[in-house]
């Protein structure tokens, strides 16, 4: 059994949060970690416990520790952590990693802690707009991430998570460089282009004797057992779900750098040029730079004839491409920062989250592709811009769940091919674009030909 | 006009606190602030700033700036106040004073924002000690006032708001041997033996280097007004009510210093006896400390004996009387509190708040002194003695109000003499101890001659 | 015996200052110590220890202390210090209050270590006016009292030691004015004048929450004994001699308030007024202000003339008097500050030490005043008027030490009285203002009538 | 013409140091920074300005950057650096890294300001031993890098600058490893295994949440050219010379660890032995770790055999080697420093500076490796263990310089073999070590054949 196999059994005490709760608290927590949360708290906790040690996917993560088993110990004076049977990586010499204690209580201030307090309180309408963007507002701020005296300066890096050993050093390097020039990374955890950038920025930050760098990172239970957040990350937050955690960044960050990566790469580059495209936000000023090393230039090339081909040009000035130059990414980063600082001061907005995006509520809710959702899907150009970004992402994100999710790929094996009406200029374009990435191998497929999961009804 | 008369109108942001809110939370503050809550929000914030002048009584206070307004201004960052007609004395060249300016902030945080997170929330029983408890608790840490890193040293000062200036040097030089020694205040706010304990620790700290002494003071709405609080409280909390404060006092100190007083104190003497008389506190340490200069040696000989001829020896021991010796009172405090922590420690409480001390549903309630509720005191040893603290407690609090409170005559000119049952060993310390006060000069009756507002009825 | 003559034995470890020391050092300091430096050494710690008693003279300080020892004890790691026979009103339960820790070891740093760094020095010229100036440089910045990043704030207040009550309560509200405004203070240690404005403050610092307030008391071995610093005072240095001590005030400070007092504070107000008619400063801003209350006015009203009726209203240009009026002196000196920062940011002068002001090299020498320099004085007008300003400070120093001091007492009886030369104008305005000092009782005379000690020759 | 060959030209402010300057200081920096010392200066600034590029040796930087020019600039207020020609890579958009900028002053406060205040200074005698460990503290407490209130933890690590992956990756685990324990990384600066052990620290302080962990770079002009300091270095003091510099490693650290190298690193390992042998340093305490990846358990092999053979098992028992175990490393690590601390406390010696480490003066010269100097080398086991050890270092320092060095090699030329007079057994283990070390490709040697280049005397 090598070292990762290894075994824990210890008590945790918090470092620094969580200290002061009321009895009440501690029996909530008590009663609510062992009752109905227990399984995604357990998840989440295990997750946070294994990130030293890598593997492909969470399914292999819970199978391995099957035994593991966390509970919360009432103390008068607050709480502690009991593990069984967790991994040793998370310990140096019995004691646990502090960075890995902050993480495992944030796990357990926002999955257990957090979530009466949202889905219970009649405050937080989940059914309007504003409702939702409370919720999202009061469970980063209770995570501490809003800093009111700061300047902008977070950037939010997307892209894929299997990335070439290239992309990746390329994601490292402009990293490094927004860190050189005092900037902050959030990612939303996890290996490649989420790591690199955070690794970059560290070296670069310690370079300019900044201290107090700020590594968010944003997660959600479905994803952080198979992305468990690097122990660098220093403010980390668990949002309910995929929406949120989409609201999360695109409210906390100042720019977005976007990575090259597969479907789902592209399928945050439209949901945020669907959010940008709404006329209220035409004259919101938000960076959006899309870059890669040299050999991934056709990425982007891809993605951008799409947009231009079902969008148009409006869609994209909304971001710029930029190839092969982490420096000039850097410097319009900052450069767009600086635009946005001002916007914000100029209406009185807070930096530390971007109330004025407007954010229309059919974005806040998940799109299930069944096949009748995906029938009524509005592919064509007679509507406003924004709108069509909104089906097309739908559009979009039901095309990957049928080419790669199990429950996707299970409906069509039952019900047959979606069928997909649209303008014939926009599935044509849908066509090319995933055929791109099959030919870049940005698609892990269960076959090795490239079937389309729907086809076009007139 | 001097230029205590002078008015001022301003915008005033807040300092460090209420900065990160959400527009949920700014329209609550909008609407409470201008709705059902504006006068007590507009009298509190008037009481802050007027710390710097002295009047005898709130009443002249509100007189003299009844033009005086404040609203709450929205601003999509945060929020601002707005002031007109603000006495002159809060500002320095236009700007308010930065302790005046957190003051001001504490009060809208705990009469404005805080009020329905406890009052409208169903987590709060308040038919419940716990729940009673649980909302004391809510309030202070919202409040920022519990601090769970550091060592016990919170000395809660009791005594009288009018002493003498003897009196008063006397409360400064032992508030200057706690300071010395490292030990923090708490007071209830106001003049006298409120103000010389506080300004005598600051000499202390300063001389001792000690830059994060805490200076607590806890008020409520009733009192602020009369008692402004002095800027050089740097933890301000306003309490619902007067059983609130009590018990935020009793819960958050690690002593109790009581300075002579009037009848006000007496009665503060018998609730922290009451409590700790409670069975379930026979082993709890709480180092109760009565003290004075020479020449107030009287006020305590005269309640050591009432509380010696009514509740016994028992509740003896659980004060001490130390007469001129501040030095003494600053050693037995350091003493005592070492014992506080080590009870603490062993049963792993918190340091920042005593959640082993048992107070009972009704020490939590206010009592009404109707002839009615007068009437069925049950004053004879034939209980408990905590009982019986409590029943004489609030006899006490009738008799007080009979004596001296407008309502309190009212009554007793309409109804006639209060009727008490009781002991003749009780009734006579009663009437002693009354008689001791006013031989003293300690209670501002309204007629010359003492004339007792209850009868023994037998 | 009361508690100020009870004796403490004790050894003292350094509190943050001279801990990392060579044993070079180390050795350096046991011998000098206890050799020819013992008596400084050990008066000027008596001096510190005994800040808590008031007496009336250094003289009576020593004899009460006689038996009091202080010895460099060496430790492998650095040093302590061991005293025997110290007054006990330094100590807490044993413990040594932190403040005066700190000013033990200023005084063994400035007596004892710094000495020979400075004397035995040849990088220090004390023969040419850059060579003190770099001496005073390096004293104060080896004090770590010179703070790099901070804007210019530092009030050197000035003013006698034995003044009225009301004059001390004006001092002191015009240190809380000061205070509020964010303003440092610098005194010469001692109570009066010295100690009013850092108690003011001290209040309006903490009213502020400002932690980080500078109380700088600049002080030398010849008057430490007589006027103990206060444990308020944060940063202490030792000068090696008057005239250094003068020239550390003018150098840090960014402006001068100067209360009433008797000859001496007279004499500042000359060697202030001396340095700044020197042509070289003609443009350099240098706030001085010059207030009292109402009754006090006539002292000022006095120096007013004689300044007019000597230097001419050039001179009267160069200070402000303010009545009066605690408000006001506060706002001119932040204006003034405000001057003096833009002034030195033009030439890129630092703003924590005044390169540009220019002090001729006699001014930084000790006057002597025997018969033979007073009969030299240079008493008209037919010289730069900042050269007939060091003559007239000098004939003041000489005339003041002729009336109250020893040494000058007895070459009097022994020489008979100083003969001075001069001009008419002159000479009578001094008669006149010395006979306003005795008529406002501002001098402790020998006698109780004012008999001169020079005579005018013709 | 690459980036790294672009040029910048720009003033620069000291960050944070040098900042409170005299006149008189000013004006020394100015005349020493153009004079006798410019050329040291320049090229030590050029080094720390070319950190981000990799060459093989400082003469090709020196060539590439002949054009660059540095200055010292005088402002009233204090000074800035002038540099022309400067490599760009230590620039941001024209502004210069600040762990760079601090580096550049670092180098001028060591070479220029603090050279002739020990060269030209009686106090530091350095014809004693004592003289030149007191030079070695002065100059390391004016870098500020003894740090008097922490605890023990500085680990040294030395080895080779040209090391393979594989070693250089272990180096950086046990870094990793002794970072998420706590403890800080002290090197000689450059690439290889001074580079590894800081940035695995980085990540293991960056997990642990340690924000002030100490990089420690010990350089000397010679070395720095070819070892430019990595921008993680936060404290960095260039020492005069070699001596001092390995003087200022082992009384600053508190355990050292060796990795794998060339020649030079088994003469690191030779002169803490000597250090170690000597009697008056026999019961203390100093962990001594040599480790290394699997496959360069040779490198130790030899040199455990070779110290066996010529200083025996008591040599053998000062360090231990752990092979491929960077967990065992970093525990050992602990707890010998765990061993350093309870030492020094018990002799109530300093944590930062370790005063009781006896080294002899010869020690502290250094050894000109001439032809007279190594046939007079005393190479029996006729002596004390330590003065062998002392011997043998030198007769390595010979054949080393023999070797490789330029003007070893010339002197070879010149007079032929070196001849050394020694126990065959001595001569032996010498000649197995070296070839050993060609075997395994740890020596750049200009043939491609081992020749001695001494030969054995009888």
């Amino acid at each position: 059994m090598n070292k990762a196999e290894e075994l824990v059994d210890a008590r945790i005490t918090p470092a620094g949060r969580l200290d002061v709760l009321s009895k009440y608290e501690v029996n909530k927590l008590l009663d609510k970690s062992q009752g109905g949360l227990y399984n995604v708290f357990r998840n989440c906790c295990l997750a946070v416990l294994n990130c030293g040690n890598h593997m492909d996917d969470g399914k292999e993560l819970l199978e391995r520790y099957e035994s593991f088993e966390i509970r919360v110990v009432q103390q008068q004076r607050g709480i502690k952590l009991a593990v069984n049977k967790a991994p040793a990586s998370a310990f140096v010499d019995g004691k646990i990693i502090r960075g890995i204690n902050e993480h495992l209580f944030a796990v357990l201030r926002d999955v257990v802690y957090i979530s009466d307090e949202i889905t219970d309180n009649p405050h937080y309408d989940i059914n309007t707009s504003d409702g939702v963007t409370n919720a999202v507002f009061h469970i980063l701020r209770n995570a501490n991430i809003l800093r009111p005296m700061t300047n902008p300066r977070l950037v939010v890096c997307w892209g894929g998570h299997s990335i070439s050993r290239q992309e990746y050093d390329y994601s490292k390097e402009v990293g490094y460089q927004l860190g050189l020039r005092g900037l902050d990374i959030c990612t939303g955890c996890g290996p490649g282009a989420m790591k690199g950038p955070m690794k970059g920025a560290t070296i670069g930050h310690a370079k300019q004797r900044i201290a107090m760098g700020q590594y968010l990172g944003i997660t959600e239970p479905g994803i952080i057992a198979a992305e468990s957040p690097n122990p660098i990350v220093n403010d980390l937050v668990i949002m309910p779900d995929i929406e949120k955690r989409l609201e999360a960044f695109v409210r906390t960050g100042h720019a977005i750098v976007v990575f090259p990566g597969g479907v789902g790469t592209a399928e945050e580059i439209l949901f945020i040029l669907g959010l940008l495209l709404h006329p209220d936000n035409n004259d919101l000023p938000y960076p959006v730079i899309l870059t890669g090393p040299k050999d991934s230039a056709d990425y982007f090339k891809g993605i951008d004839a799409f947009i231009g081909a079902t969008l148009g040009s409006s869609a994209q000035q909304r971001y710029q491409i930029i190839i092969d130059d982490p420096v000039l990414v850097a410097r319009e980063a900052v450069a767009g920062i600086e635009k946005v600082k001002q916007f914000r001061k100029d209406l009185s907005d807070a930096y530390y989250f971007n109330w004025v995006l407007k954010i229309e509520h059919e974005f806040q809710r998940p799109f299930t592709p069944t096949h009748d959702n995906m029938r009524n899907l509005e592919l064509h150009k007679n509507q406003e811009v924004h709108l069509l970004a909104a089906h097309l992402r739908r559009a979009f994100s039901g095309i990957v769940s049928g080419n790669v999710k199990d429950e996707g790929i299970r409906s069509i094996e039952e019900h047959g091919l979606f069928e997909i009406r649209g303008e014939k200029s926009i599935t044509d374009a849908l066509d090319g674009l995933l055929a791109s990435f099959v030919a870049q191998q940005r698609m892990k497929l269960p076959t090795k030909e490239y079937k389309p999961c729907y086809r076009i009804i007139k």
